[in-house]
């Protein structure tokens, strides 16, 4: 553990990084967050990460006086000082540190932000390989999905639920309708292999990798629908994927203990996620 | 700006009082919270909160070695070292800090305890006087609103959209029936001079106070009944109130602007402040 971290403003070893403990991160998980993956020391997507933190930013009236180009420099500065090669780098926003009370602080009270690296083997990932079990679980979240909160207590209750069942992870069900995972979007292949991802509302995560990974598909010829699905339809689809910043694609070869397809990641995952990351090798910045 | 705060086994001045950016609190609102009233120096109803706060841990399976008996001396100790009268204390509990992982960090990785004051005019409300204008919001939370979790951010959006609608708080709505306020349990006295509250479960706070002026109505031959009600029944009830540890009990005068019986606090919410305050100072510990 010698990882250089950024919280306002410094640059400081992770055992000094801290924030107040009167920080509405903290207190009232009135903070959002983004991931952005890094291959090749480079990172993946940042501009559509920044457009998604501007619009968490605008959902809760937040304020945050950093430009996108020092925030980009900063992320660049824990690369370089984290000798990150492949892994992901995460920022936080809060509301800031004020004493404590239900209305929000008075404006100008700056906002608190973190940012810290991580490594991951994202390329060489072994569930790749092997794919994901998934069982599903109702989706008990608040209903502005859409907005990036740190408020993931759910998502983490139900990936321990899942590895309980036997499970890798989680997926969300609302209505009888998939929502997505605890942390990915969900996807299958229909038996006309037809893509089928849940069209975008307040319900779900607008992933960037989502979006990508459509825009790839579209490129190539692939179908793409977006529409609910149920557990039952997925269990019964030729194939089914998630899509996250640092999965990218990874296949799901069952849903509560029922193989999808023949149970082995199958042929559009593994195509869409070696097209996804030929793609980021070639764009990241 | 002088207190003295606790932060995992140290008194420290405010403005030091820190956590790590890796404590699962700040990341994944994964912590919960109590607070205790302080009256004349003394607390309110600590065992209730001390019982809920064990309810909570066990709930989301997150261990606490600290003995109830410890973490009386460490509320006494914050309350003697602020000299505090009248006011609060809060106390938050996190899972500890880890690398960050939905899953949760292994076992034995200690929890994070934060508790510190806050002097508030309890007894001498102005709110007491003349009664809280509520509004209606749509409860968007999650599913497990009985565990007191840190999850607050939408029941302070609610609150910051209250006051935009010229408010003081929201009562949040749900299929049709009130939930709770935002920071309260919300209640009616019909015209049959009964107390309604809506029934426990895992859709509201189980109030300690709620709990302790269910107990003083009964003592004193007010009916009480735990069911739901709407918006439209509050409006036409003869008196509507709050119960919190801080409010104690606040009348309502008026919702989504139309006013509650003649528009002024009512008798019930008045006696029943006062029996609340009585027994309170009595019982203080």
């Amino acid at each position: 553990m010698s990882r250089t971290v950024y919280v306002n403003g410094h640059f400081v070893p992770e055992n000094e990084a801290e924030i107040s403990v009167f920080d509405r991160g903290f207190l009232f998980a009135d903070a959002i967050y983004e991931v952005t993956a890094v291959l090749n020391g480079r990172m993946v997507g940042f501009d559509g990460h920044m457009a998604r933190l501007r619009r968490s930013l605008r959902e809760l009236e937040m304020g945050l006086p950093t430009s996108d180009q020092r925030l980009r420099e900063i992320h660049l500065e824990l690369i370089d000082k984290n000798a990150l090669q492949e892994g992901l780098v995460y920022m936080q926003v809060s509301r800031g540190a004020a004493d404590r009370d239900f209305a929000y602080p008075a404006p100008g009270t700056p906002a608190s932000l973190v940012m810290f690296t991580q490594e991951k083997s994202i390329i060489d990932s072994p569930v790749a390989e092997r794919g994901l079990k998934i069982a599903s679980l109702p989706d008990m979240r608040w209903s502005r999905r859409d907005i990036k909160t740190v408020q993931l207590l759910y998502p983490s209750m139900a990936k321990m639920e899942a590895k309980k069942r036997g499970a890798d992870d989680a997926w969300l069900v609302e209505s009888g309708l998939v929502t997505e995972g605890t942390s990915s979007n969900a996807w299958i292949v229909d038996n006309d292999n037809t893509l089928v991802t849940r069209e975008l509302s307040r319900a779900l995560l607008h992933g960037i990798t989502r979006a990508t990974v459509m825009a790839l598909a579209n490129s190539h010829d692939m179908k793409v629908e977006e529409r609910g699905f149920t557990i039952k339809e997925a269990q019964n689809a030729r194939e089914a994927f998630v899509t996250s910043s640092t999965a990218l694609v990874h296949p799901v070869v069952a849903i509560d203990e029922r193989p999808v397809g023949d149970g082995t990641p199958g042929p559009f995952a593994r195509e869409l996620r070696r097209l996804y990351i030929e793609a980021s090798l070639n764009s990241a910045d």
